[in-house]
């Protein structure tokens, strides 16, 4: 792949037209260190220093954004998500309004609608989430969840995509119509599963792309725990765009596609599963890439992120990293906490050490390929002896998302260490968003900005702002 | 300031000649967050949410750049001055020679002095230190002074400035002529101060500015601790564009310019230092910008980093920064601990807690400005007690450069608590390292790049590289 040597070419020719198709991806959580983390480790995995480039890190254009929200220097994924759709600055829980908490702001999802562009937005957390919500909804709230159903209902937008709702029933009122029914009543047709987007909404107007039922929980699994049949971002990327682009359509579409479980795993301070969330989410931006070697003329993809999170650094006080070692971890803290689980259930809570251990070395290669030292293996074996027997005197392991079997954040904590990753915090900073651009337009991405002037840039580039 | 109608203005008007004034300068240790930081800090001092920019930060084009080195993912500041210098990887410790430890690598400033330029070597820090030392050097130890020194004195460059020389005596040789003699021989008119400068140097043909006399340290004082008749980097980046600039001389000049202790303070940990010293280097670069908007056709200025050290975080875990607190540190962590050596010195070590409550006030804000939880101070109580009364149990607070008082470590730690920093680490990390660019040939400084990109490219756009 030669990123470089298009976007020069797609300069030199010059553009006159704006972008037919514009991509915008957003990493939740994904700082600059995850960026820089997650090409080490491709590198580190192969036993080589330095870094094995993501797709998107090549793109011709970088910029840096301040994400400062209305109430806080430190911003949370609605004011973030707000600022990136509407580039309006709001408090942190708001979405879609301006710091008033009551004015409704448009976003470039609105104003791309308008304009007649098609519209996409999905993620690969639920739906009705901060960041998506930012494009269509306008509420005080990030957490009333169904009244933001309830605006994805009437936004008239011709594409979304996640796990799941994050909930049906209006929590207020049970008679009140439920969301799916609304949805559907608003012309979506629902297809839970990529198989059954491909069988069933070939012709549809309007669609929502969910799990299949069953699914272990209302976002998509991590990428380290997916397992053949699940949703991904990927496919959810791949129907976005068979279902918004339409050559004959003169004013093309906006895509939206949120990689929101980096945010998950960060909050969670586990590399592994960060860092492959990351993977997944390059992978999903490769769809966009190959659309746009086919449309380089028509096409602008933007890439950026809410906020950090988890202060992720590169080191851990000696000077080298050895983020190879990550390789050994097969699913991520919240799996192995439903694995541990499982085996409580099995055992009918009578897990020995014997089990544990062959748990742990299945899936972070202790005592295999990853050697402890005899303090951590102590540290597991006293988690252990606390969590599975006598008393049993479990006490979970919190972050946000998440409320995990204290030996798999134990087991994640050694294995992060071992790999040289430090997580001072388990909450978002205030560190640079990076920006990543290609395309009719991406050579506006560069320089420090803040996050508000990203979507005021693309709404200017595509022309979505002289929409009535 | 509009430095991004100034930079579209110089772009639209097209450049076919190469600059001739090219401006370097090197933040060490200076990662995205620590300038992030900066402008957090500054706005907060304020009383306000959000940022207040440093000059160079409006630069219109950012790139991000990696940083490993040839023996590991997180250099040192030998490995990453000589990437930075000569576009070539070598491993940690190592001063402009290759991997092997054996080939000398070629330095663009040694490219551009061949070129007909005239060069300038400058820095916070001591003239032989690490990252200068990369840019006229070619050693297998970064911390063979003496014999770099050398180096320096058959350099044939036009200016150097910094603190002082780490060493001036060869230590396997103290017969072996000293360093300020050789440099002397060499032709270099050697002047202490700004005043010296100003009244000596004026007919010098090369020229080394240091300190005066009596100084501290053998580096510049840190910013939050220089006094009045101190010699900064403002006056050496002064300096060398008086002594580089002749309009006449027709191959213009190349300068690099060292903000070295922002690293000092990072490895201390030691944020209140760290901003300062990164607003000072700020000030620096106001310079080069004056000097742009004077000749914008003919000048580039890059700035860059060798490595981020400290893991600097912005935030602790909360979901706000509260930076302005840092106001209330007078002096560095290294400066109080020289107060507190006196205050021992003064009352023949017997230093009471009154005494001790009264300098931590009046340098820190405590019990003052700033409100102490009362864990803090009794943490700062006992701290004293170890420190100052029975058996005196003072175990140094040890970072990179510094010995300091414990008591100083922790007031600093408390300090940067309550501001919300966090620093994971004492060490450096392999976190991006930021570009930012303004002038003719900056649109080469934006997407991801290596360390080693960053020379080279302003070896080819100044056409140094086409030097015999």
């Amino acid at each position: 792949m030669s990123v470089i040597a298009l976007c020069l070419c797609c300069c030199l020719m010059g553009f006159a037209k704006a972008p037919k198709y514009v991509f915008f991806f957003i990493g939740d959580g994904m700082g600059l260190n995850q960026v820089a983390a997650t090409q080490y480790y491709l590198r580190s995995c192969q036993g080589e220093l330095g870094i094995t480039p993501l797709c998107f890190a090549q793109f011709p254009y970088t910029g840096i954004a301040t994400s400062y929200s209305a109430s806080s220097d430190v911003t949370d994924s609605a004011a973030g998500g707000t600022a990136l759709a509407t580039g309006h600055k709001t408090n942190n829980g708001v979405i879609g309004m301006a710091a008033d908490e009551a004015t409704p702001v448009t976003s470039i999802a609105e104003m791309a609608h308008r304009y007649g562009a098609k519209v996409g937005i999905t993620t690969s957390v639920t739906v009705n989430h901060a960041t998506p919500a930012s494009f269509y909804a306008h509420q005080r709230s990030r957490n009333d969840y169904y009244e933001i159903g309830t605006q994805l209902a009437t936004s008239g937008f011709d594409f979304f995509a996640g796990g799941d709702l994050a909930e049906n029933v209006n929590p207020h009122d049970h008679a009140a119509p439920q969301l799916y029914d609304l949805i559907s009543e608003a012309g979506y047709t629902i297809v839970r599963g990529y198989d059954e987007y491909e069988t069933k909404a070939i012709d549809a107007d309007k669609v929502l792309l969910i799990q299949k039922h069953g699914a272990v929980e209302n976002t998509l699994p991590y990428a380290i725990d997916a397992r053949e049949g699940d949703l991904t971002l990927t496919q959810i990327t791949t129907a976005a765009i068979d279902h918004l682009y339409d050559k004959r359509h003169k004013k093309g579409f906006f895509l939206m596609v949120e990689g929101g479980k980096i945010d998950y795993a960060c909050h969670a301070n586990d590399a592994a599963a960060a860092l492959q969330e990351t993977v997944d989410f390059d992978n999903a931006i490769r769809l966009a890439y190959e659309f746009y070697k086919q449309h380089p003329k028509e096409t602008l993809i933007v890439i950026s992120a809410d906020h950090e999170t988890g202060g992720f650094t590169l080191g851990n006080g000696s000077y080298e990293l050895r983020f190879g070692a990550l390789q050994a971890q097969k699913v991520s803290q919240a799996g192995f906490s439903r694995i541990v689980n499982r085996m409580r259930h099995e055992t009918k809570d009578n897990v020995t050490w014997e089990q544990m251990k062959e748990a742990l070395k299945e899936n972070f290669g202790f005592w295999d390929t990853v050697q402890l030292r005899e303090r951590d293996e102590q540290a597991l074996r006293n988690e252990y002896e606390r969590s599975f027997t006598g008393e049993k005197n479990v006490k979970m392991a919190e972050s946000l998302y998440y409320r995990d079997e204290p030996i798999s954040a134990l087991a994640v904590r050694i294995l992060d260490r071992i790999a040289m990753v430090s997580w001072p915090v388990g909450s978002h900073t205030a560190a640079y968003v990076p920006i990543f651009a290609i395309g009719n337009g991406a050579e506006q991405f560069t320089g420090q900005m803040d996050n508000t002037d990203i979507p005021k840039r693309i709404a200017a580039i595509a022309g979505y702002d002289k929409a009535k």
